[in-house]
């Protein structure tokens, strides 16, 4: 069996507030984030919601990095999902929780799209 | 210890190759699934690469919906974020199971976000 991808799910907790509802910054850092683990950007689109938090997503030639924020719990959830082994998801995370200021964190990483052999070369001869 | 979120994982299989490579047809299902789940759109965005291949994600005001597509495998992850109790995400995945009439699936649902009651109270003040 092979894995096509890796989504790593990141739970932020303890982090800076007035950070968590900076849309124009969360975005600054997403997107700095993703160039640092080696992706290509191909889009980013995050928002501001009231009374407080942010969402957003950065769409990459290699899947996504979602973010999401609760203020009012100090916390943020962030899933990067890849493929191939040129990009280092890690290195986006490492990046994100040091400007987020969390205090507390954790991951899962998940693998993706399990394919056996057979079926992928039979596939690959229908395209 | 409260979940702020719900993060499902959804690995389709055995799609149709066509389906998987159609950005507008794919773009067009994902927002009817978030519409069915209840959820609220807030922004879409969706490409097509080269030479196969669609990525895209819709964020909600609930969080967000994602998909990518490995036409030559005949495979589609999907994951769907959303917080509170009104927004159905299965609705969502049942029906973008049935548009890429995927032949096998599996899933997982995984809880974001566990905070603890004090440190709640806490960061609930500081606001």
């Amino acid at each position: 069996m092979n894995a096509l991808g890796r989504h790593i799910l990141a739970e932020y907790y303890g982090c800076d507030i007035k950070i968590l509802n900076d849309v124009e910054l969360i975005e600054h850092y997403m997107r700095e984030a993703v160039l640092k683990s080696g992706a290509t950007i191909i889009d980013s689109t995050f928002h501001r919601f009231n009374p407080h938090g942010v969402s957003g997503v950065v769409v990459i030639a290699e899947s996504h990095m979602a973010l999401h924020t609760w203020p009012e719990h100090g916390y943020a959830a962030v899933d990067f999902f890849t493929c191939g082994d040129r990009v280092d998801p890690w290195k986006a995370l490492k990046y994100i929780s040091n400007k987020l200021k969390s205090s507390k964190n954790s991951s899962r990483e998940i693998m993706r799209g399990l394919i056996e052999h057979e079926t992928q070369e039979l596939l690959e001869a229908q395209l």
